[in-house]
């Protein structure tokens, strides 16, 4: 079954808000099995709103349209869809009530004026959900084997109403089921990795590979459909253990839900580990990033932003010699903070960034130029890297870089 | 002069990722008075694809499409555009060298694969922009009073492509000049400010004036249209130097292009300050912040993430006794924090944040309670604040609260 979204707003359209809406929805709908092959954004306009509707009622089997929705005179779309649909609108006693509750309850209950009634007018024939967070309904309206439905745009109207109502009508809708597993992959790049799989993705039909490119990783997402969810996790399997044992240590997880800094965070944590950073260039990112885990406090009690010279001197013994012979950005000052950090800290793993992020090369050094300190068991091991892009792409990458350091690190001493 | 946006990649129509593209280029061509109405996303099939492009060629003067111009075998935007425009792909000699110079300096250097090169297949006779940040070059094709621009996907080398090429094209093909001014504000909400200038907002036909809510922010942007952009101008300038007058230490900048933490940068540097972070909740993201500006190292040395109670009292100081009667999210322990950092670092300005970013409460605090201390000539003041959002969004409004605290400090000391 194929899904289209239209999203209706000028605020959309003038940039002024980014459609979460679409995101949110679209994930609804792909994790019960539902193909989306076309999203629309039109403003608030009763011809561009109809020629939106009528080409996606052509392409897909449902349709469902957001925003709009709301009392006011240029709220179009009730109007516009039933219009499509052939269709008058109609009081629905029910929802007059809702409104009126809702109202009375509300800081408008002195002001209400006679547009909040404009939202009681629904389409005749037309399934009608009670929206929980609000006053505006969410409609169905079915055609043969079409589906026409309306959400309030409101994102805390619009989740709960897809969750609660528009979610099970869709599943029961639904004749195929849909199964999907993504796998992660850190230090590897988008082309290299594809390379290596591209006998799968070339023979690809059901279930389907693509990857995916994030900063410092990549995503590889492998998709089946069959009559039941069963049959389809039973075809993603084999080529997600095949994908598997060809990236073997480049793969950090095959949960969709799972970033770097979690994996992380859980492999220090089985294993009682603390870690403590030290960071030049990337200024407390890495730190920032791992804080990110709501469980990070088993694992992560301090960290350092070593910015000058002096600081890395003072606060993680970084030998003024050593400074002065190699530079702050060098192998030899990456190792020193590892250790620094490792002394000044009650951490067993200490990691360590230092690099030049630009815009200018640095005591002529190029710019995207980062060495990354990983000290554990005793051992430093310093990795030298060239990123490319700008200022805020090369400290992203640098904090990808130093996680995966200490995950690798841990995974070969535990070989 | 219209334009329409053409979105490419499974990756949102399947909800993976929300379409912050597409709200940074309708924003961007709203700045410079360029009407958008409608907005497609496709994935990446050929016919699909062909088929919008058709659409919005049929209905729009420009056509922007992103995405879908990577290296690999379903990247398939440069064909699929060159095909609906009649044209075949050529190597672009300049690209080619290009893409080799950024790959031997990559990471994957010893990688290079052969599915690289086809970013160096450009449609004939098209104009190929250089992308600063990465290996795809941009794309302009013109048929006609009509034009297709091709941009790479990836917001950091969309966004420069954007600023610096694609807004200059833009320009020189509409007819009308286009002024805008964008006021920034921070530590008001967006309706507070909205009601503040409601009466110019409801006034509004040209100049126009709309309001943008960021993290902690809210921007006013003024937009104007005349024959000239000297008109437009003078447009303007009324409007702007009332709203100023209206919001006074709101304000942080009228530059569009500087950021809070650039204004508190530069304002530490012109004063010959040195700042310190002291960070818990955020755990870095401050300092983070800080040093996204390049010029941070003057003014930034050094930075504290002591997010546990022990780290609190080892690096900063931070009184047991203290810790223990008010806990470490306390107004007394953010003073202490902020007086910590200053005595273990050579900073004449300090900030501390500590706060519960949840999921949980803390100490029987509750979520999103945040303290932020600043401590400036011999005093410490310290704000409490109550965050709304899950754990992320608590932690970027705490770091803008943060900075817009060190700037009120420093503007009130200068009184």
């Amino acid at each position: 079954m194929t899904v289209e979204l239209i999203s209706v707003g000028t605020e959309i359209l003038m940039g002024s808000i980014v459609n979460t809406n679409a995101a949110f929805l679209s994930a609804g709908c792909a994790s019960i099995g539902l193909s989306i092959y076309n999203q629309q954004v039109v403003g608030d306009n009763p011809d561009r709103l109809s020629d939106a509707i009528n080409l996606a009622l052509g392409r897909a089997d449902t349709v469902i349209i957001t925003g709009g929705l709301g009392p006011t005179e240029d709220d179009i779309t009730m109007q516009t869809a039933a219009s499509v649909m052939g269709k008058g609108l109609v009081e629905d006693a029910h929802t007059r009530e809702h409104i009126g509750n809702v109202l009375k309850n509300s800081i408008y209950k002195d002001n209400i004026t006679d547009n909040n009634w404009k939202q009681a007018m629904v389409p005749e024939g037309a399934i009608v959900i009670d929206n929980r967070n609000g006053t505006a309904p969410g409609i169905i309206m079915e055609r043969g084997d079409k589906a026409l439905i309306l959400i309030p745009g409101p994102p805390n109207e619009l989740e709960v109403m897809f969750r609660k109502d528009i979610k099970p009508y869709l599943m029961a809708r639904n004749p195929k089921a849909i199964f999907s597993r993504t796998i992660k992959l850190c230090g590897i790049g988008e082309s290299q990795a594809e390379t290596k799989i591209i006998d799968l993705i070339d023979a690809q039909d059901n279930p389907t590979v693509a990857t995916y490119a994030k900063t410092g990783e990549v995503q590889i997402r492998i998709t089946a459909s069959a009559d039941t969810e069963d049959a389809a996790k039973e075809l993603v399997k084999p080529v997600a253990k095949e994908i598997k044992s060809r990236f073997r240590e480049d793969v950090y997880t095959v949960d969709a839900d799972c970033n770097l800094e979690d994996v992380v965070v859980e492999m220090l944590d089985k294993k009682g580990l603390k870690i403590v950073t030290a960071e030049s260039c990337t200024g407390g990112l890495l730190a920032g990033r791992l804080v990110n885990v709501s469980g990070a406090s088993e694992v992560f009690s301090q960290g350092f932003v070593t910015y000058s010279n002096k600081a890395k001197r003072k606060a993680l013994s970084v030998d003024k010699a050593i400074l002065k012979k190699y530079g702050a950005v060098s192998k030899e000052t990456a190792k020193e903070m590892a250790k620094g950090a490792i002394l000044a800290s009650d951490a067993e793993v200490g990691v360590s960034v230092t690099g030049v992020a630009g815009p200018e090369p640095s005591e002529g050094k190029p710019v995207g130029l980062v060495y990354i300190g990983c000290y554990y068991r005793d051992k430093v091991t310093v990795k030298e890297f060239m990123f490319r892009g700008n200022r805020q792409k090369i400290r992203e990458q640098a904090v990808v870089m130093a996680l995966d350091m200490v995950r690798r690190r841990i995974i070969e001493d535990d070989k």
